[in-house]
């Protein structure tokens, strides 16, 4: 306890290192990121859920929980894009979802966070669900990491194999044990460590479907299947945990929790809008817990309560490399950044961070815009994206009139207030043409058709199907 | 005060008389049933929402709150048949909605609530949106309404019109004004009622799309113009209880109000999944208000205290005419109802009753069934209904996989726990398979259709669009 005390007290001395871009002196830090698939904002019992997930509900407690952090995408591999170059998958060359049959995967031009932390000497893996191209110089190996064990794409698409590095050591993958296999690699992992700092990054394959739990957990959550998937992603959590504390590098490792994108066919989105795929609230935001002992202030050792106020700052996945960056002190990539270090936010040393305006893509298509507590939806497809096949005749369509919801009094995007405020509408529609030239020529151009295919005026009969 | 006590202690036994299905020797109640249209469970103040809704809540705090209300279907005409009725659309010749130019309308075998307590001797208005049939014999004027004013379906139908009984006497609609005057032509009813018993029926426009407020509410909720309609909304109700009040009718009057279906573009459905055309909860899901003084107990005035317990106990527009049936001694009409008799829950004579299995149709599909706190969903549409056309493609597909949820505990249908209670799955397919001959034909073929058309196993690969 008392080392715990003494590091929160010098704790501003080395942020301020850290945040001016300098390497601090002392080793850098150890970073765990550890991804959901497909879990709602309303999906652990620390976001009202009543599944009991008590390992990140501790987590939390020892360290922040936010309220308002985003993915930079609704579905999978652009999410993943953004979570490792801090850009919008439409700049990685990964707007959409990758199949196995794709030849494509996250742009050899990006730089990921591990390719940004190997020239500190940072010992780097990936365990789980890789989802950024299936083909060699796409894989988890061939981008930063030293090892790779885990699935290549979604565990619902075919063949489903198991690979480590580059090899396939499973087909068809025993999915019930897959929590626990990667939790083993993962843990593994941290123990052989040795003097290096590391990068552990575990994108688990859960709760995404087809749902599958080890038998020690199935029934365990009475909450279905899903609740028991869930559950031992959480024990899984706390096993990593406990593997830094077991070796002492907890105290110099930053951890952190989030997902991909919002649930899709179980699972809650809290009572936000929308789900997996689309740009609604639901579809994009997501649990965020980090913890990193000292650094990050708990109420556990500053404030000797439990239940730390949550952090309703706006936040987002873009903002991972830019924070990793912060806290370790590596240069940033030479590339436009979308996110911005919130590294003030996770230590109490700001309340708030100026970032540019966030955008809300599916597939090429902007959708929405967010600048405060403003959002303001532009574009909307004719169907929710994660309902099954066929979706014939899916189109992106204009809404003439753009709805703006103020998030921060209005999460569940249930009241328009454009009418009152044609500024605030103009301000953001500016900044996104402004913006827009920036972007690759397929946004603009999946911008343009957008325009000309309008839906929604408040005209009677303007509506295409009065129901 | 001493009038309502004294009607309170003597409720029993005229309430007793009620139920038997006995005419008391007391004038029969007025009946007062208002309709929102696309009203979200979530967009009164007394239901969680930020739209202040004064009279509503007050109208709550009077009498009751229902949390666990459904329409008997997830859009407007089925809904407005089912409430008039007590019979599923899918029974009433209306299993979805009707179009302007439709010939059809609710089927002249119907009994509506109208025409069963015209014999009683009640005056009759229907006062709003009809959307049952747009020929004269299905106008309300042939259904038991001695008068009409309104519109003959939604206000985003071209043409838009308002109709006096059977005359067109404005078009294109004003609808800035509608519901004001909707609501002088309902306080002028009830002034004007003289010493029969009467029946108002007053299905609003609001807040269906295009929303329309008059001049002194635009601006007004501070929630958008969404919120401004419901305001003034909830304002005519307060007008349509006052009215009661002034002419002394209030003591005799049954107030309900309720809505057609989920929220549609705007609106919240709370923390429900799902909205206006899905039969997920926050399809059909609705608030609920009920007022009657000294027979509806009321917080204020048993117990001196506000914030009266809500009932959670299941119920649905199915049971509406049951229960003015059992208020008013009117006979039964001499046809399979759907619904049953709520007056019990009420009156809190009983905490509840017995309903056969409430279903949850598509137009013809049979998607969902609830027994108890189980919810079954055993087929779902690869599309939700209530987004804009081209909706190519629609198919209405069988789970493979049935999804049970505990809606008691698990109200946004989070977490399927089929896997554990393989006998409740089996019992309520049974009770299904039982009813299903019970219904039309078109009922039977649909389902067989969608037997054909299996979606969602938990195998890898099956799911038609992996994302």
């Amino acid at each position: 306890m008392k080392r715990r005390a003494f590091i929160q007290k010098t704790g501003a001395t080395l942020l301020g290192a850290r945040f001016s871009g300098r390497a601090s002196s002392r080793t850098p830090p150890n970073i765990v990121l550890i991804l959901a698939d497909d879990l709602g904002y309303g999906d652990l019992s620390c976001y009202g859920s009543k599944i009991a997930t008590p390992r990140l509900d501790r987590m939390a407690r020892e360290g922040v929980l936010f309220t308002q952090f985003y993915s930079a995408s609704p579905v999978c591999s652009p999410a993943r894009a953004a979570v490792l170059t801090g850009r919008y998958g439409v700049r990685c060359g990964v707007p959409g979802v990758l199949t196995p049959t794709d030849t494509g995967g996250l742009s050899e031009n990006e730089t990921t966070i591990a390719q940004m932390l190997k020239p500190l000497g940072y010992r780097t893996m990936c365990v789980g669900k890789w989802h950024l191209g299936r083909p060699a110089k796409y894989l988890p190996t061939s981008r930063g990491f030293d090892e790779y064990y885990g699935i290549p794409y979604s565990n619902d698409m075919d063949p489903s194999i198991l690979m480590h590095n580059t090899d396939i050591i499973e087909s068809p993958v025993n999915q019930k044990t897959l929590t626990r296999r990667y939790t083993e690699q993962a843990v593994s992992f941290i123990r052989n460590a040795g003097d290096s700092p590391f990068l552990l990054y575990m994108p688990h394959t859960a709760p995404h479907i087809p749902l599958a739990a080890s038998p020690d957990f199935v029934g365990k959550s009475k909450m279905g299947l899903y609740g028991d998937v869930v559950q031992e992603m959480d024990w899984s959590v706390g096993q990593v945990l406990d593997a830094l504390t077991a070796t002492g590098a907890d105290q110099n490792t930053l951890v952190m929790f989030t997902s991909d994108n919002g649930p899709w066919f179980q699972g809650s989105p809290g009572r936000l809008r929308g789900r997996k795929g689309e740009t609604f609230e639901g579809g994009m935001r997501e649990p965020f817990i980090a913890r990193f002992p000292g650094v990050i202030p708990s109420v556990v050792s500053s404030r000797g309560a439990r239940g730390q106020k949550p952090i309703d700052e706006m936040a987002s996945t873009l903002d991972l490399l830019p924070t990793i960056a912060g806290f370790t002190g590596a240069p940033l990539p030479a590339t436009t950044l979308d996110g911005v270090d919130m590294g003030p936010l996770l230590t109490g040393s700001a309340s708030r961070v100026d970032r540019p305006l966030f955008l809300y893509f599916s597939g090429w298509n902007l959708q929405c815009a967010r600048s405060g507590p403003w959002k303001l939806h532009l574009s909307r497809h004719n169907a929710p994206a994660y309902t099954p096949e066929p979706k014939v005749g899916l189109f992106n369509l204009r809404l003439v009139n753009p709805e703006l919801y103020n998030i921060d009094s209005d999460p569940e995007e249930a009241e328009d207030v454009s009418g009152q405020n044609p500024d605030i509408v103009a301000a953001i529609k500016a900044e996104v043409a402004m913006m827009l030239p920036g972007f690759p020529s397929q946004v603009q151009s999946a911008w343009r058709d957008t325009q000309n295919r309008p839906v929604g005026t408040t005209e009677p009969g303007n509506w295409p199907s009065p129901i």
